[in-house]
């Protein structure tokens, strides 16, 4: 799934910068228009969840710093928190060397998982006991 | 997207086990078949790269704890490390809330990124000033 502009950017040197708009215009959404988002607690590095954006989504994420997904079951914007309170802020946003990927470090305002765990994986895979452990409790 | 499977899991406590090849046969590869994975460092908590895997992948990756990916480019199975010697090393897996996402914590050999960076996501989009900034230099 390599893209032309994302390969042309491999060679570049640190702090290069180029338009932002463009590597966004340039970024492989999927066939449904989203693309998969990793939020990333900033301060303990926690990886809390995955969740996907359309280009809306992402550009009003970078505008309000508010994570902002795709809501592929609601089929519709989802301001992560506005129901449940558990907004994201976003601290930093980068794009992969495809351009298919991006990962959010974010500040997170309690859980960030809707069974109120602190994250989504919380599903351990134990091969040598052919086991699935929950590690955290639901609340 | 919420599986009936796992939405049953939501209250268990924590420590309670249930039969990994369940949790596997259940988990919502999408209509490629596949299913995201998200590479984290071990030790450093850094986000090194996010791919695919089918099931086919996935178990290998438990069977031989070396990181096996679905090459959606090449269409095929990728032992991650094969041709570069950068394999990653699985030391944990984890499964989400909905089923839908994968997270490895791993032990890097080498570079994670095709590019020889440390991880693949070294480009950051900076907001304030419209641009996007290449963060670590191609080696």
């Amino acid at each position: 799934m390599r893209c032309p502009f994302f390969q042309n950017l491999e060679t570049l040197g640190c702090n290069e910068t180029l338009p932002l708009h463009e590597v966004i215009e340039q970024l492989a959404f999927n066939e449904q228009g989203l693309i998969s988002v990793i939020a990333q607690d900033a301060e303990t590095k926690e990886v809390l969840m995955l969740a996907w954006m359309n280009q809306t989504a992402l550009q009003q994420t970078l505008d309000t710093r508010r994570m902002t997904y795709w809501s592929r079951s609601r089929n519709e914007i989802w301001v992560k928190g506005a129901t449940s309170g558990n907004y994201q802020t976003l601290e930093a946003m980068y794009f992969d060397c495809d351009g298919d990927a991006v990962l959010c470090l974010v500040k997170q305002q309690g859980a960030a998982c809707h069974t109120e765990r602190k994250n989504c994986f919380y599903i351990e895979a134990q091969k040598l006991t052919n086991c699935a452990v929950v590690t955290t409790a639901s609340p």
